[in-house]
């Protein structure tokens, strides 16, 4: 949609002025301090966000200007209490002629859906256990239209479209090296273990486009979720064995530590390394997305789920 | 077996002499300073435990004496480090003909099973949510049998035979009242979550004699797995509809908090009720027992589950 | 003073006009960005309270608006950053001859003084030890008065005039229940903790109209406080005996922890089972009053003093 | 009673022989593997204590040698498990011939009583504020003679007679000097909470010479009974004024932070202080006294209350 | 610059005029909620500091009224959201026939620097280990003058010029005395480690005006760097022995536990003394300070660095 | 030493019979409760460690057999107390005749020293930037010859001869696979961060024999005398740029967080990694040994550096 030489509306600087299509992700009604209703809005696309202030609104915009609504905009960015804001100069909802769509405003996985599937099946083709296999196969028939459009996280790692396959491609590659370098690692166990760890995230979460909890992910959370459906695939297939039960291990104890959600610690050498895992890509991903906005000699923002810390880019990485 | 007469061995006194049938709960095999074999014996029934010496022991008398074994002994009882321990004077396993059995040597609940189950029936009778109520059968259906036998703990609170059924039975005393004078509380659903929230118990413990964790009970415990089979019930029953989320969220939340095994704290009000009547009946029971055994002006032993607290018998306890 | 027909301030939503008398929690003088001096104000009545912007402000409003000023107001329900806020259209002082007095303006315990005191008095009646009833007979004559005004904490639970007494007998009538089902409980120790146990709020809070701490609150605290006081009501009526220490105990240990402003955990089993029936009942008040004010499918405001939690209302609670 | 040239029994080394008088600390009667009665004894004078055990101990013997009862014994200084033993060669009572007292064989503040009593008076004496200095003279009247004999605590620092006394006057000579150096400091308000904050010890503690907690201090604690005390004493001498309430914070503040046993942390500049003075004289009290008993280029025993650190003495501590 | 009639800005209340200079600590560009550019200055003297706003401001003046600027400012003292708030009437820049100077807007310490520097020369010649002696020289001679500079913090205690020798030389005071009452203390060690423990702010902080982290200071801290420079100047001037290791050991653990940024907690007594001195002369000028300007009967206002605690001035304080 | 047939004392089981050379670790002396002298001795190997008593021994054997002295010893295992315990037959220290050395008896790295060197050397040819290639290559020039010697902790990890070089190779290779993954990360400065960051072990521990701290290792600890020592290195080798600070920061922050010895916690992207590469490489070291020990169906001793869990090795484990 945007044309080559179009910044993302994540990359505009104050002073620019912008035009194009963008999409509404929240709006919210408020009133001047003289009594008068404007719209704060939250406009998107695939690079990442700005807030605009429409004001005096009507009851019409109100009804009109609404979230996942995409909307053609021109304005000019200017700085309001230290971050970026839009000003709207005019401002008309997309027509079907326009030929825009939410998903060109959302953000991607750097990896095409295909080739993401084509490196989950390979790895599962490489599995030589017959039990896990088995069990892996019906999960990723079950879930992979979902598994390749969901995000991994409402926020911090992988939050984009196809974020939960990303994150799983990538904890693969790893376990794959791993494998390679300690060959006591039980690499089936392993892939069957990140294939399924947080593929409770599709029935946790709304989807990707306002991401948002469900009643079941609030009230168990996808660790259990998925704990109860191993149990019940394997039930389904008949599949008996220690495989179903320290599977559903992995998964129970893959954030490491009950007051981070699991209610038993890892207690099978495979489940300590898939936590290690996970970690590793996740922090990966917060760390090169954060760097990536910044320049060398300065500090990144502070990144919320690594202890509010910012990193610093050193000079020399040119 | 014992006369009235005679002191269970929880009972006696150092100076005192012993002599009866004790279940063997624990033999270890030891060497002297000097080189000698001995066997180190925990001897209990009913009524507690003592530990014994067998001096001198022989392979045959190491393939005899061993856990779960019934022995007729007679012996004075000393002190040792600061302990009573049992000084053996005569030891011989017992016999067909002696008619005693591993479950005369067993503590029970304070109430006979016909009663426990007769109580358990008459809450499930007086809910009026048929969901909730098919569950709830179907489970009692299930596991009525070892929910009698099962104790409701490894130790602490309710570790006897029937524990498990005379805690669920506590607890639906304490709701009851607590729904007459808090009239907001949903009956059925607080009634459904007491009777489930530890069921799990008889899969994550081996039995009651010697009781240990299974594998599924150290690897995922008793929490998951309920939730996972109420998850499994209701598909089986075809039951659809918010009671069986909550129903398990009662169950996940059981235990207050994350770093206490429950990876959603308690989000409905009948979960926190529930949580607090755990708490309440565990605690109760575990106060009762240890005062039972000191007399007015002395503090009871330290009780680990309570925060390793000791705790104060008035005086005007009389 | 409002008419049956009419909502309360707490039950308006927005777009509703509101016409009636309000009572000012605070006031605080403000500027706009151009300059011009506001007030805004927090009305109340007994359902609730909500926020309000007197704009162009003269100095004589602020000498007339100021808190615990009871006003006629009429204005519309707008929202303003996602809050409820009252546009005035009109406002002006009470008179005498409105006849509105400003407990008319104060939530209240749901249930009436004089059954609240004929409650307490049963309770005190049933006691057998004559020296607990002695002293709990003499507090409750020293503070009768201020007990049936005060609220039992300045937020959270029970913060309502009469709050203290009705939270007293409400932990009453558990306790009664709770001796019936575990006799082993001294009724007597457990009837004075609770009367006794939250008294010093009498002397560690300001009152109920704009609750505040007083220096003694906030340097020693209401427990200190009334341990304190029980030794001093004790020397005067010449009382010896270990129920005085035990009874100061159970106050002091009541919030069940140091960190939570106990120096000693309980350590007598009626101080156990206060702190319990005390968290029990405040729970039920903060969820009740949050749970009544939103319906069935949605969760309530966080609630501070609950871990910051949000409760689940089923959609099964017709 | 020791000759000069006589090593205490805090002073022998391994391979030592010993001959004098000491006091049974503790007696407890134990089993050897043979079934043989003994006598473990932890023997003691003022320089520290060493175990002991009389094998083949007789009936009267265990009436004989009991805590409390000082023994003329000789033997040689043994290793048992890492630690000195005394091997026992002959032992028996002491006789009122032998001219020998109990308070000769407990560690003794370093300062003579008439010289505390002397610095304590003169502090009073230098107070200028007639409330605070009144309150004072009212305690140090009330329990003279207990601040002399008692120790500061049970054990850790100053455990040794006159310790409350020695670790009083300790303070106030920091606090001479603080005042001095920052003269904001309020001297009298500082000097009454130093002379007040311990002395709950008295009832809280049993006394010197085998200390333990009384039940007044095991249920109250010695904080809440002196703000219960000096609220009596107030009011017995009809004293009002903040002065009051500010010195019932100092002490109930005294320990800092409520899992510290404080339920306030100290809101006034002198209560902050107090809690600082007095973990400074606590602190090099335990320090001086580890590294007395150990060499230049050695590490001391690990000292509990103080985090269970191990400090080193420096080599250039000539 | 001000003369002796008029108020610092620190000073002021809601309602006074100001007419006189201030510095620009920080300035920061705006939009009206109509859209009309402003900038908020943060301007300061000795004394404290004050917001202002200048409205409908240039291209021109955001450039003139940046950081570190002076200006002569006159206006009113307004109230807004609880603050007091600088209504600019006229505002510019300072000129160079002002005669005014950055450093006289700047907090200075109480004591002249060059009676700082005295005291400092006084206590080194007080040191007899020629060692300490000699690496302590060498820190004074190297760093003297940024030392008379530096606060002692960005924020907290002693953050004003000369603040770090002002600290140094009350800590140094209190080690004499302490000296005197615990002879036991190695002076020269404390001394040394008081002189050198807080010396690497000065390459931690970038200075004293708008005090900031160095990319070292916050990369590393000031406690290994200052661990670092004691190896090196050592190394330098052919230091050995214990005391080159034993006072980085003083430097490296004076935070006094390892989640205070002290690797090592104290192992060494002096070492343990320099972390109370310290915490001792920091709280008493946090104290202080805060007090001063509140009135007896008030509390002050939080302090963020002793756990947000408000303190208490009693009325007594004449 | 020991013929392919032979046993190690690793691995014996109870009943089986010794006959071979030993290493003693540590002998202590004890009296047995009849009085008589024994000692108590720790036999190693390689493959582990055994305890033996020494009963009735002499002032010779107690001056003969002694840690790190070699014994030719034949006896029984036999189990006291839960654990194996060598019954000894025979006993006499070794000859220079019988060519053996205490090189022999301690466990190695699985890889030989040379190919660790080549490794090493391999991963700095890699490197380009210079100044971390200078530094890297000036630190392994300085302490090759100890790095190949050293373990890489006193316990847990890594603890046998060229453990440290070992654990520098298997991170390397760790980070080689990594930088492809993630070719974001700066490959040469994880490379010089993984080489340095636990050198300072080398002056921490020392030796492998009988590891235990150094004076300079206690005060100081590793951390903050590598970044010291890398300071002085670049500053000998007059380096100067962002690269060394970075580096420091490096070294300083590889145990992530204050409590866990780093002041501050990784800023920058390869210094999270390392951490992470760090935990991993430790980690999978401390579980494959240990599950090495045990059979598919059972659970690992208790590991106390992972939290003292002990680990499952499943069924699976064909």
């Amino acid at each position: 949609m945007n044309s080559d030489l179009k910044k993302g509306i994540g990359q505009v600087t104050i002073g620019d002025s912008y035009d194009g299509f963008l999409l509404i992700r929240e709006a919210t009604k408020g009133l001047t301090s003289n009594g008068k209703p404007f719209l704060t809005l939250i406009l998107s696309d695939a690079t990442g966000e700005i807030e605009a202030k429409l004001w005096d609104s009507t009851k019409e915009d109100e009804a009109t200007f609404i979230a996942e609504q995409i909307v053609k905009v021109s304005g000019e960015v200017n700085q309001f209490r230290g971050k970026a804001q839009l000003k709207i100069l005019s401002l008309r909802p997309a027509q079907p002629t326009d030929g825009v769509h939410v998903s060109d405003f959302i953000e991607k996985a750097p990896i095409e859906k295909d080739r993401l599937i084509e490196k989950l099946t390979e790895a599962i083709f490489e599995m030589q256990n017959p039990t896990l296999q088995r069990i892996v196969r019906a999960f990723i028939k079950k879930y992979q239209e979902a598994l390749l459009i969901y995000p991994a996280a409402a926020k911090n790692h992988h939050d984009y479209a196809s974020g939960l396959a990303h994150h799983i491609v990538s904890m693969l590659a790893i376990a794959k090296e791993m494998h390679k370098l300690y060959p006591e690692l039980n690499k089936d166990l392993l892939y069957a273990g990140i294939i399924l760890h947080d593929i409770g995230k599709v029935k946790e979460l709304s989807g990707v486009v306002t991401t948002t909890y469900t009643l079941e992910g609030k009230l168990l959370g996808h660790i259990p979720m998925m704990v109860e459906e191993i149990g019940m695939i394997a039930k389904e297939m008949q599949i008996e064995g220690e495989e179903v039960v320290i599977l559903q291990h992995l998964v129970l104890s893959h954030h490491g530590k009950p007051e981070w959600g699991s209610p038993k610690p890892p207690l099978v050498r495979e489940a300590e390394i898939l936590h290690l895992i996970d970690l590793f890509d996740a922090k990966m991903n917060m760390l090169n997305r954060a760097l990536d906005k910044v320049n060398p000699g300065e500090f990144t923002e502070r990144l919320f789920a690594m202890d509010n810390r910012s990193f610093y880019k050193p000079l020399f990485e040119e």
